[in-house]
């Protein structure tokens, strides 16, 4: 099938780029001898994630149960949670380790580390237990040097049934950095904070194996992971406009976009009118702050054809209006008519692909494979 | 079941509430002589849409094509597709008139009128179409006054096969609005409009039976309605925190909620972490420009604990961080504890119920039904 042939809007996903940029992060993970647990959140996707874990030891991060579910039922027994559990979850991890995977656990709170301890006790139930370390992104964790660390680790170790395997991080804040330099800072924080954490738990007597960090921006900057055993980026598989304007890749490594329609012309406006919307791009605006804000994503026209840049200026739930870019001068309506096909790339790929249940996957022209996705909770 | 017993994050639809909302546009639909021919692109789901179309003559609006696939599968047959169609749809609209549904399409475009008419002669196919006018939104349509509205309609005109059912419009612009005098002035525009559309397109010899306006916000607050054969509103149904915000519902009228658990506290920060983010709240932010910018949604907390003001101030992907509102005092750790169920009532419930696909139906503190909804395109 080519891409022409497909029913618009529809999510593309360019299988060269996608391999380009595993194999720019397997060799980043190899480079620095620590594991590579890609975070299936962005993808959700058990072709990506084969991909995404060859020649790696094929543990994955999931940000939903669902996601663990799905991994498990396509193979995958080695699995990192890592949105803080709530006690009502944890019945359906242990339902979902019934079959022989291991789903490790993420707390940064005492209460709910407590309450993971009783449940251990009053039942048959085991669990991995990771603490969440906060390196600087202030969403959640502990201080690597608080008390509430080994406050937390003192609740769990010695529970029979519960191991503490380490500790987990991720520094989000590396999105708010405008360039690789910044970047590396944060990832230094982000190593140095992790290894902290884990060596005061190794000196209270606990063996800690896993120092788990993340984020596509530091994995992609960061110079030195000495002390860290594994990374857990997701983004770096499609990339999007957004990592490209904070340095973390270029524009030419985004290998999502949506495929859409020209509905209509407002040329007194300057304006195209596409069939993608708030629903079929998502609301994201991570690039308004940024030195590039190209609104709800940058469209690309059809490979034969020169055009100005254009971006996706407002969106309503399933209307798109595509304009110039400011200076980038006139909106060529004659070589965009009504039903042309035109792609956007996304602000911010998580968000994107997460309105699709499967990926078209492309090569130049052809649509070579459809892969699924999982969504929802 | 009850609602303490779900599974977090979930979509929550309140009964009351939306019988409530549907009965008062029922109402105003009567008053005013017109027909509601209610737009399933905020609820997507069948039960909803019997309740909606109750008393009514049974036509429904669409905003996708998949949409249409669904409401026909559930047994409706007069349907508008109110998104400016592309050549490429025409075949998937006339495989689903096949089973004797009507599907009523909309342009702006004399290219697309053009493509239709070609199609129609070419084929066996038969299209209603409905000519887009804009009336002050200035998103699609041709204006009512326009050489552009008598072009395409000459171009459709007297085609075999094809019917010019008339005009429909969009106030989209009252989403602007800051009062119910301001819509009021919008919403008498938005008819004014269309009915000058209408009547020039009767003086060239069409019927044009259809006089189509939309948008909840006028539909509320319009007090004259002559000339209109017909209002579409959609959110309605279920209001949202944006909609309270322009005045034309309260939040105590908001039908929709996100039911999430707390995960995490971090009093130093006045923060508490929910498993609710970007996913499951959506990034929309249309409560940003108005006078109460709730962030990604206004937190509700257990019905028998008095709460100041809480507002979903971050997220990110599966992770949504709650603080006081500015002046509402500290937020109440101790009311909150981790595993506290938390409602956050969204600021766009047609970009948040799209992260679901299905509706727990709720009266009181129990799920009384599970309603299915339809995503994609």
């Amino acid at each position: 099938m080519k891409i022409a042939d497909l029913e618009t809007p529809a999510l593309l996903l360019d299988r060269r780029r996608l391999t380009a940029n595993l194999a720019r992060m397997h060799d980043k993970a190899q480079a620095h001898g620590v594991t590579l647990r890609p975070h299936m959140k962005t993808a959700k996707s058990a072709d990506i994630a084969y991909l995404a874990t060859a020649g790696q030891a094929g543990g994955i991060t999931v940000s939903t149960l669902k996601e663990a579910a799905y991994f498990i039922a396509n193979g995958f027994t080695d699995i990192t949670y890592a949105v803080g559990i709530s006690l009502s979850k944890l019945d359906r991890v242990t339902k979902l380790q019934q079959d022989g995977a291991r789903i490790a656990v993420l707390t940064d709170n005492a209460d709910v580390a407590r309450g993971i301890a009783a449940r251990v006790e009053a039942t048959n139930a085991c669990f991995d237990v990771l603490i969440e370390v906060d390196t600087g992104d202030h969403r959640a964790g502990v201080a690597p040097d608080s008390a509430a660390l080994m406050e937390i680790a003192a609740i769990l170790d010695g529970v029979a049934g519960l191991e503490v395997r380490g500790v987990l991080t991720h520094a989000g804040h590396s999105y708010t950095c405008g360039s690789a330099a910044e970047i590396e800072v944060v990832a230094e924080a982000e190593r140095a904070g992790a290894v902290m954490a884990a060596k005061r738990l190794r000196a209270a007597g606990m063996a800690c194996p896993v120092v788990s960090v993340g984020s596509t921006p530091t994995a992609i900057h960061t110079r030195d992971l000495s002390g860290v055993s594994e990374i857990r980026p997701g983004v770096y598989m499609f990339n999007d406009v957004f990592q490209a304007s904070i340095g973390a890749c270029t524009i030419a490594d985004v290998a999502v976009s949506v495929l859409t329609t020209v509905t209509g012309h407002h040329p007194a406006r300057g304006e195209i009118l596409i069939d993608a919307g708030g629903l079929a791009l998502s609301k994201d605006r991570s690039t308004a702050a940024g030195p590039r804000d190209v609104g709800y994503g940058l469209a690309v026209g059809p490979g034969d054809v020169e055009l100005p840049e254009l971006h996706v200026v407002r969106v309503s739930q399933e209307h798109g209006v595509i304009a110039a870019a400011p200076g980038a001068g006139a909106v060529p309506f004659a070589a965009l008519p009504p039903g042309t096909r035109v792609r956007i790339l996304p602000n911010h790929a998580c968000m994107t692909a997460a309105a699709y249940d499967c990926y078209h996957v492309i090569e130049r022209d052809q649509v070579v494979a459809t892969w699924s996705r999982v969504n929802g909770w």
